[in-house]
């Protein structure tokens, strides 16, 4: 895949640490792949430094196009050690092995995003109740207006943080092993592709509700269907 | 889930990092439980320090039961800045999304494990095909005896990386929504789990592949089998 800066739309600024330094075929700079990839998942991978050491720990997260909201519980304890400290939150999806004559051609096909910056505290409650929708909505469609939303008392005993989506970064892998067209293609052994497949699954209800409960159709038409 | 101490086996040693000191009740000592989900995946997200950034790559990884063996590129970089500097590797499952009567209550059932430590570059020769034999077999069993393996040149380029498992912790969620049983169950809501499930797909042959390669059995078999 080669560097695809797009004809139109927007693109993503380059700075040192999103510049791509290494398999630059894989970095683009489409905005709209930045967004696509976050688009599709819900759980993050948020790199933070507490106390002079690396931490890196599976969040949700939710997006509005501009900023990404995550829960701040251990990120808040690094804000505090370091005020305006910088994280990187990356939202990794895997799509495949590449499977190639050689070993050292071996892949992954994957769809990455990683995003720099400072987090901000969400303090103002309109607004934190705005980024748990984002939260809840980019998981569980359908649950903001479903389940019972956050009172005075759980808002204020919830960390929320806001990171600005303006530096990204994004690494894309697709299609066939590279080595086809190389000697080793002579050695006649199989090539190609194993996908990786993420879905839903069926619902399972919780023990403790009543049989006369109904499955609600946002939850229920969501079985089966992928999820990256 | 209570915090699972092993009546026999082996316990993870807890450090002032390792330590669980929030969501108690989610954390495990259990090494058995570090090996199963170390395991049950390929792809671990990297936590380094580069320049004074944190940064957080998604890395594929092996393990030979005490050390965790990933590829150094980026790291490398941070060890050049920092030698000695410890990382941190993380290596989730997401198993399903927990859906509770109230939006507060939502959650994710997931198995995560966290190693910390410096990493060790491998320069011997025969570590180095011992690590990327790990490496090979974790992603994708059968392809080491299968595929050619690494000629001596492409030993020399190749950035290996070992990890002590020493330093480890394990985080684990399971199970149905905990509101069952408070004053949100009397709203009459559906509450329960939406599973998660990634399975390998059917294998996709190289187009420059000839129709008379056949599909090896170690690769056919894996389609359909569930990937964490």
């Amino acid at each position: 895949m080669t560097t695809s800066i797009p004809a139109t739309g927007r693109t993503l600024n380059e700075t040192d640490r999103t510049r791509h330094r290494r398999l630059r075929e894989q970095g683009s700079l489409d905005r709209a792949e930045l967004d696509a990839i976050l688009a599709a998942g819900f759980v993050c991978h948020l790199g933070v430094t507490v106390d002079g050491t690396v931490r890196v720990i599976p969040t949700v997260y939710g997006t509005d196009g501009t900023t990404l909201y995550f829960h701040g519980s251990v990120a808040s304890r690094s804000l505090v050690s370091s005020p305006g400290a910088d994280v990187c939150v990356t939202v990794t999806h895997v799509d495949g092995l590449v499977l190639a004559r050689s070993v050292f051609e071996h892949g992954v096909n994957y769809r990455s995003a990683m995003v720099y910056g400072a987090p901000r505290p969400v303090t103002d409650d309109e607004e934190k109740l705005a980024g748990l929708r984002c939260l809840t909505e980019q998981s569980a469609p359908g649950q903001w207006e479903y389940a019972r939303r956050p009172n005075r008392k759980e808002l204020a005993a919830t960390a929320l943080l806001a990171l600005s989506l303006d530096e990204a970064s994004v690494k894309i892998r697709t299609g066939a092993p590279e080595d086809g067209d190389g000697p080793d293609a002579e050695l006649g052994l199989w090539a190609g592709v194993l996908p990786l497949r993420t879905a839903w699954g069926t619902p399972e209800p919780d023990p403790a509700l009543g049989t006369e409960t109904p499955l609600p159709p946002h939850i229920a038409a969501r079985a089966g269907t992928p999820a990256s």
